[in-house]
């Protein structure tokens, strides 16, 4: 009577989403004061005052038509030739407007993205721990997600990924700074793996697509972490875009893709990705919202707050007994469950009013993800809950 | 390398997007006000001044957090049900919030719907003329998409439903007003067609849905044109709206699925409809512009622009000796080509800068299309051209 498949993904929400609505049910029973809910990627700190001053000069300053209206299908022309012309600043890639096509958020970057490469029998790969979305973006494309492990410190396992590397990997998709991990990847990393990736495209006869995905990028928080531009160590890449965490905008949901102009074929693969944008039902990305980005963008919310709050939750943690990733960016924090099954040692930090996902949907056994977007004062209140936690489990 | 039917639709634009863009072209070559550009839905009113009122309260009254963050991925509570309220009292059909999912629009609310409905060997059934991204749509669930002909008024051909009604048949979509006939379907139209479709869905013992796409609810100018709710008819119903056309806004991408609560396990559809929005890569349909939609829920720009250009075109071309359909709502009028190929009689338009859509890609052959949401001294200036291009024709 209608799909299956939908239907499941419809009433099994995503772990993250239902501790998200657990959360504000939670809140209306005892009061939000007293739920720590430290579950889902809203950031908590305001969006940048230019966000609201450039929507309110829009809005008065620009014909209703013309704001309201219309763009071209991959975004309009003056955002895009912006955006690259900050991209080729910034980071020094080659790059022109019209490698560049506006999205509605990170998920669209990737559901398009996807679509737009895939042939049958296709393959992506990962590595854990991952966004638990990239399964269903990569589903409906039709191809299938192969996940691969990382080290200790949550780079790469690179004789892993030379094994797994087959005629049908069309590409390797990866997260840095990490969602849920923290983990950024160095330089020396983006080399390593994209050698291996270039050797095994040459001994193929194909290309195998690196396709970023960067809603974190801005979010580092030391002097010396730098997040590598992929476009200068890999031409088929494609990197995924989203405004949603670096402005703090999740809900306006706007974002792009940009396509190595050096890319093989690349106008091709541009062409795809417009292509299947159409297909997906995404005519253009919001119309107001492509000039919010364009004028903000390279800018942040006051990133300060979450550096506070990964130095104090970190030192807090690990004082407590618990062994957590140190985390480079993102505002993510991974910790490594108290006892085997994370999903039993969520539940009993639920007990706390702790709310913390487990890492078994981010094909990380074992850990739990705590996003620390939030007040600073929340983190304050609820690390003498950690601490009762701890002594439970005797750390 | 990459999926070549994407690339297709990607490289080959829709007609009218094509026409779009060429209308820019042209216009930077001769100036805007010698290009006659029919081509479009892309509404020349004005938003009500309403909605940019709601953004410069929402933009300085609520917290950033709040405005720009993650709604639950069917869309703000709030939202919803306000939006059903209104719709209860505005139709008289029994809704609640619950049975609405907030969308980036018509295009998603259809790939949505059909994604969610669609099993193994499905098909979906549409009267010509109709919107040929429904096709793309359609192919994007992996549906087949049936064609039947319309009647000399564009109502539904019946004999030639019965035919195709097949136990493969999942449903039927309408569009009315239609794009791009301007026709509306009368409540006598609405009730033989779900007459039928009930009858065959008993004797299939399974239902068949009616998914009604309708963007230009709003948009009718008699006072005896009436848009006959569906739900009030027919049980296995979805509604697919889009704020674009009625509010002016197509580039901003708001939008709802309603699934009527009376369709036979409407949870479970409902459900289907989510999982169909995550699997597309959708989140939550634009934070902001949620709100706006709410607040304006049911108000329209000004549409006695849209009359008077109605009448104004109507009377003019059809003084000029081409046949038309008489254009009960939406803003396009339907002419027919005053020769057989149609893509010819537009080409010849084009020497007098008249820009049109021919009917091949409504599934109408020997029609042509002519959206006339333009200012009203656009038809004034085209209307001695279309007199010319008459006169070529011997009319």
């Amino acid at each position: 009577m209608f799909n299956e498949k939908m239907y499941r993904l419809g009433s099994k929400r995503s772990t993250i989403r239902e501790i998200f609505e657990y959360a504000k049910k939670r809140s209306a029973e005892i009061g939000a004061e007293n739920v720590f809910d430290f579950s889902i990627g809203n950031p908590f700190v305001p969006a940048p005052a230019i966000v609201n001053q450039t929507i309110e000069r829009l809005v008065k300053e620009t014909p209703s038509v013309e704001l309201h209206g219309y763009t071209s299908a991959q975004g309009d022309k003056s955002v895009r030739d912006r955006i690259a012309e900050n991209y080729v600043r910034r980071f020094g890639a080659q790059l022109s407007g019209d490698d560049i096509y506006m999205t509605v958020g990170a998920a669209a970057s990737l559901t398009i993205t996807f679509k737009a490469l895939t042939c049958e029998d296709d393959e992506f790969i990962v590595f854990a721990p991952y966004f638990p979305e990239y399964a269903v973006f990569v589903a409906n494309a039709g191809a299938k997600l192969t996940v691969l492990p990382s080290d200790e410190h949550m780079q790469p396992n690179f004789t892993a990924l030379e094994k797994a590397l087959n005629p049908h990997v069309k590409g390797v998709l990866i997260n840095s700074p990490n969602n849920p991990s923290g983990a950024v990847y160095s330089a020396l990393t983006i080399a390593r793996l994209t050698d291996i990736l270039r050797r095994k495209a040459r001994e193929f006869g194909a290309p195998i697509y690196l396709i970023s995905d960067e809603p974190y990028r801005e979010l580092v928080y030391d002097e010396n972490t730098k997040v590598p531009c992929i476009m200068n160590y890999y031409d088929d890449s494609i990197v995924c875009y989203s405004y949603s965490k670096s402005l703090s905008l999740p809900g306006e949901r706007i974002g792009y893709i940009a396509v190595n102009p050096k890319a093989t074929d690349s106008k091709a693969v541009y062409a795809a990705v417009c292509g299947a944008g159409r297909s997906l039902g995404f005519v253009c990305a919001p119309a107001l919202f492509q000039r919010v980005a364009a004028e903000c963008d390279g800018m942040t919310a006051d990133l300060s707050v979450y550096k506070r709050n990964r130095d104090l939750l970190y030192k807090g943690l690990t004082d407590c007994g618990f062994t957590c990733v140190y985390p480079d960016g993102a505002f993510y924090l991974f910790l490594k469950a108290a006892e085997e099954d994370a999903a039993a040692f969520c539940e009993r930090a639920k007990k706390y009013e702790l709310l913390l996902v487990g890492g078994e949907d981010f094909g990380a056994k074992g850990w739990v993800r705590v996003a620390y977007c939030v007040q600073t004062e929340r983190i304050e209140k609820a690390l003498p809950l950690f601490k009762k936690l701890a002594e439970e489990y005797g750390l």
